[in-house]
């Protein structure tokens, strides 16, 4: 037999000894907030069930399944489980939770009321009527993790290149995955212990059955759990016989098919079973996680560590000569265990703390030192069996009941899910429109992966068709000239004239010299000096009623100081306002006005800042859609030409700036004007958008008035400038008018087809 | 009548006062190098005729026309011809130049062997036929420069918003110029004797006809010159009467159609003469205008603006009421002055004193002090006939022959327009890569105009095909992503593997911990650290052969020095290629090799290096496809550490290298091995930028040994990075190997039509 345990100390594999690839599948059952079972169809709003990498049901139309990709990493596991969670409990209609238990909540108490999931394909439909049949409906409503699991490809190869029986890495795999089953089924009783945590049932699951003593450590993974009928018996021993067994009980009619082989460890390879004859096994898959109900996402990373330790020990430690009757005496430990009072010791204590002082050995040999913690703590869960989560969730309901724990459980988690709607969780630290276009993909069911999150830059996926984004609004749809073009005022503003747009005319200047000869054509009208690129509006000075030579020179030097080349343009006077154009139509136009507070008699100033600053929509960094209003010296200078200071009472209605720039970095509030606007400067938009070849553009229109007819009144309206990266969360979450979901849009051009 | 002056003295005015706008067509024979009429066609690389908006032919086959388009100031037009010239010089065979004479060359005997151009449009071919029968083919033979001219449009726009007279904009234009139309006709005999420079005719020019008493002044513009018959007369009173005036010619058998009319000046509007009806006047053509010899273009900017100056004194002096005889009186001075000795003092000197002195009057009165000067040269040329154009040609041409005069004018154009081929004339400032571009699209027929010239942004027009370009590398054809995931190498790694390409293995970190932590992985192996976004070098360790703890933790430092991330990544030996594909094709290989000698045992390195940046392909600043190589600090350091100083004489072969780096920029050689390598590794090159997306790229391969199959070794290659922003200069004129003109692979891309 294969050392593994000999591979796995050999110094090379040291750097990827913790090397392993993570996926996981969620089970929850919809509930309205109350804990009753949701009477609601899974929600359209995820459209299609039939391809959805992400968001599922399982057996019911209320068990949603939430399913994560295939990771690198424990971080980047919970990451996406975190934003599919999210998405799920957002989505879902705003009086429904998920239920954080295992155990389903009371159930209907005719049959006909638990409603197989409304699948499109016939023979899902029929599978799930036959389950229904052979194990009744009450058993499928069990939630739990699946938990994927493969080891690091670099490891793998390390440990085949210092072993000499297997010639075939995929055998060798094979093998591997083999062992650590086997000893994995023999000692998955652990796992109940540690993880179970379905105590006791509510109403209607058990009906006329035999019932369990509860409270026990996990009805889910015992006996009386969904599992399969005593009868089916598949060995481990080989492949070739494992692969023999399942297709017996078939024959046998023991088994409908395949997949209703329900081990607690199941083999992966290709699509079916039987392909793992040819592919070897690629990954395995852990069934028999309970939901934590303490965790939101019902399971956290600690526990993931703890299996991934737990399946290499499987893999370290000595197996037993006769696989089967070592597998069939881990079978009967676990029924033992799950069937346990949760808060007595277990039976097995014994080989239980033997098992974690060999895993602790393992670690230390292995030169894993920082996650030794974990197995101490299984440790002293093994000796305080009262720590184990059956045993917590079990006392905490008898000050109550477990329906009242979960539906508080339930109430915590649609808090946390919902009071930063504008977030994602576990992408937190990107860009505000990264996380809600994120949101979106994987809410419509399009694959996204971040490739550089600092960069926000994801790679999204439906089918073969492959998109990159970058910032929410660069994609493959705009060519690489268009922002180029954008990027330059100069050749911006002759492109918009050549299409017959109204920009401010004016000349652009490399010396001081030639801008001074240029006095007279500007000296009689209002205008506007600027340094050719700079944005902040930093040496820009306006003068509106004309200049004289003096003011003009000295206008002209600030600019220069800001860059080599200087703008002298026509002044336009009006309002500006952000036309954020997609694909060629206005989805949504912006108003940004300087930080304010509107005063009502009572409050000063302060207060009035404070009270604004309390809007969740509010926060620093841009890690809301606004940002909080400051109190610095800016603003104390503008409140003081105003004759006022912080502590000053404003009057019922009397608006206060704080800032003369509009910018929403600077506390500036958003408004959306969309539907305020005639189709006419709409048209204009899109136009000058489609005259710069763009497809995504937030252009800034200056507008004196919006009731005149810019089709009569050439002065109607004058373009600024396009930007071709410009900010979506602030349409999205304004922070007065309609919010405008432009991340949909985005989605929407690159994926017509999803929508 | 109106009264012009009136409206120019307005202070209004005055801003606008010297808008205008300019276009000049220039022909000029095409002669062998000792000045004998070309017997070639038309080159085929200026492609067709039919659509060419630069490069043209008048009468003959030998005889080119140079167009720039309309343009909005005197230095923008000089941009144009010189670059229209340059590639009309350069694209010609080499064994041609352009005559620099109004006079053709000695001309054939036989009039057959005078080729008519051999145009498309039969039309044009039967036009040129008549023209032949009905005035001779040697008059054809003649070049000159015909003169566009368009007073600025916020010019006239205010002269019009200051009179009553007229309602519409258009009739007002019309006058403006038919005054100055008439005043023109009646002082152009002052053009005749400034600029006037056809003293001589050659060889075969006057057959039995009646041949002028050279000397002359202006053989061209004589009567004797390319003219209608003298029973062509057109009254210039109004528009109305012109254009029935012409009608009638025509009607009458005195001119074939509307263009026959050979007027010294013509009103443009329409295509059509007829359109001026509708359209008014928009703009005037000078056509008496000889080819100034001692300008390489044929005319300097200078006459420009005294031509400016000049039509308007026109439009601001009197006219005479009768104007029919006002310009009939015009064409007779004309005439004798054409005909006068060059140096003898002019029989209307008088007259020309005072149109001058009126000159200068305007421009005193519109505060127009910088153009005085041209007008006191003006007055010495009055003074000094020996100064004029005319006579300073036949003077010299007495020391030989106007013939040998012309042919050594010609060489010293030629060798200005070949000098320096990577270069183009007019647009000197711009990136080489760009200044290379921009002369294939003259060459082929695509409108080039610039939009920002520090910007290096083209706007590119053919037919009703717009394209933006920017570095003639930045197209339409790539999306707005590719470039963006070039940016990021992280970004462009990912992509390159998940498509199956070899790229350096390795990980990205944040913090120094996370990378020491990591260090295992790395400590045996060849490997680099290097932050993530930096690409001149800096913060680069190398570590060919693994690394301590100590060096790798002091090579993070160096990099987190440059950057928050920092990359380890595989170190990849062997050489690196620049692979520049464009549109799935490998145009270019590029091998580049660091600044070096090469020793003859007998120079010093100092000496070596002065000869060798000694080739013209070198310069300074980008403004040559190469460096100069530099003996600074670090390359005298390099020297030292080779036991070598600037003054060693190095072995007969020994290669001394002067520099680590391989930079071009830093005196690096640039060897094209495009032919060198196997269709496997541009297959690889192709297909790498194929996965990124991009259409244009240079991609750079590091490949150990390129006759290794890199179909059978997947270590063959190894893929560093993508750039999107690749230098082309380099590829086209490069030290040693074959040019590759990438700049005419993008216009392809862009313009499959014109190819």
């Amino acid at each position: 037999m294969m050392n593994f345990k000999q591979l796995l100390l050999h110094v090379n594999a040291r750097p990827f000894i913790d090397q392993a690839r993570f996926g996981i599948e969620r089970e929850g059952q919809r509930v309205d907030l109350a804990g009753n079972l949701a009477k609601t169809d899974h929600p359209a709003i995820f459209g299609d069930r039939s391809y959805h990498p992400y968001i599922q049901t399982d057996f019911s139309e209320t068990q949603t399944e939430m399913i994560t990709p295939v990771t690198d990493s424990i971080p980047e596991l919970f990451q996406y489980l975190a934003a599919v969670y999210d998405v799920t409990a957002r989505s879902i209609p705003k009086e429904e939770m998920i239920w954080p238990l295992s155990m389903p909540p009371a159930l209907p108490e005719k049959d006909e009321e638990i409603i197989i999931a409304k699948l499109k394909n016939f023979e899902d439909v029929l599978y799930r009527r036959y389950l229904a049949k052979e194990y009744g409906k009450r058993k499928q409503m069990v939630s739990g993790i699946h938990f994927n699991f493969e080891f690091g490809d670099e490891l793998l190869r390390t440990l085949f290149s210092h072993q000499e029986e297997f010639q075939d890495f995929s055998e060798f795999k094979t093998e591997l995955y083999l062992k650590t089953a086997r000893n994995f089924m023999r000692y998955r009783w652990m796992i109940t212990y540690l993880f179970g945590a379905s105590p006791m049932s509510e109403k209607n699951y058990f009906l006329d059955e035999s019932h369990p003593q509860e409270p026990v450590r996990s009805i889910r993974n015992s006996a009386l759990g969904y599992t399969n009928h005593p009868n089916v018996k598949v060995s481990y021993a080989s492949m070739k016989q494992y692969l023999a067994d399942i297709e017996r009980m078939i024959e046998e009619g023991k088994l409908s098919e395949e997949k209703e082989f329900y081990t607690p460890l199941r083999f992966r390879g290709g699509k079916k079973v039987a392909d793992l004859a040819t592919t070897g096994v690629r990954y395995i898959e852990l069934r028999n996680i309970d939901l934590n109900p303490y965790a939101r996402l019902g399971i956290n990373p600690e526990q993931v560590r703890f299996l991934q330790l737990f399946l290499m020990y499987m893999l370290w430690t000595e197996e037993k000569e006769d696989c089967d009757q070592w597998v069939a005496e881990g079978t009967t430990r676990n029924n033992k265990v799950a069937l346990e009072q949760p808060s007595d010791q277990t039976e097995f204590h014994q080989e239980g703390r033997e098992i974690l002082e060999g895993m602790k050995q393992m670690l230390v040999e292995l030169d894993w030192l920082d996650s030794l913690y974990l197995v101490e703590e299984a440790l002293t869960q093994m000796d305080h069996p009262e720590q184990t989560l059956a045993a917590k969730l079990y006392q905490e309901a008898q000050l109550s009941s477990q329906q009242e724990v979960a539906v508080a459980l339930g109430h915590q988690y649609y808090k946390e899910s919902h009071e930063r709607p504008y977030q994602l969780a576990g992408f937190r630290e990107m860009e505000l429109s990264t996380q809600i276009f994120m949101f979106d993909a994987i809410q419509k069911g399009v694959q996204v992966k971040v490739l550089d999150e600092s960069d926000q830059f994801l790679r999204l996926q439906f089918q073969d068709h492959v998109e990159y984004v970058k910032n929410a609004n660069m994609t493959s749809k705009d060519s690489y000239i268009v922002p180029l073009i954008m990027e330059n005022k100069t050749v911006t503003k002759k492109v918009l004239k050549e299409a017959g747009f109204r920009v401010p005319g004016g000349a652009e200047f490399s010396s001081m010299e030639e801008a001074v000869k240029a006095y007279p054509r500007f000296a009689e009208q209002a205008f506007v000096i600027k340094p050719k690129s700079t944005n902040y509006g930093l040496g820009i000075t306006i003068f509106k009623e004309g200049a004289s030579l003096e003011d003009y020179q000295a206008g002209l030097a600030i600019a220069f100081r800001e860059d080599s080349s200087v703008l002298v343009e026509e002044f336009m006077p009006g309002t500006e306002y952000r036309f954020f154009v997609i694909d060629g139509e206005v989805q949504a136009i912006m108003l940004r006005v300087p930080a304010n507070v509107i005063g009502d008699s009572i409050r000063t100033v302060k207060e009035l800042v404070e009270e604004k600053n309390s809007d969740p929509l509010r926060g620093t960094n841009h890690r809301a859609p606004l940002e909080l209003i400051q109190l610095g010296e800016l603003e104390q200078l503008m409140l003081k030409e105003q004759g006022l200071t912080i502590e000053s009472v404003p009057q019922a209605n009397q608006i206060v700036y704080l800032r003369e720039n509009s910018n929403i970095s600077t506390g500036g509030d958003s408004i959306d004007m969309t539907d305020e606007f005639s189709e006419a400067y709409k048209k204009i938009a899109v136009s000058a958008v489609e005259a710069l070849g763009a497809k995504i553009s937030g252009i800034d229109l200056i507008i004196p008035d919006k009731e005149i007819d810019p089709t009569t009144d050439k002065k109607a309206y004058g373009i600024i400038e396009a930007n071709f990266n410009p900010a979506m969360h602030m349409h999205v979450y304004p922070f007065a008018g309609k919010g405008r979901r432009l991340t949909m849009n985005v989605l929407k051009l690159l994926y017509p087809e999803v929508f």
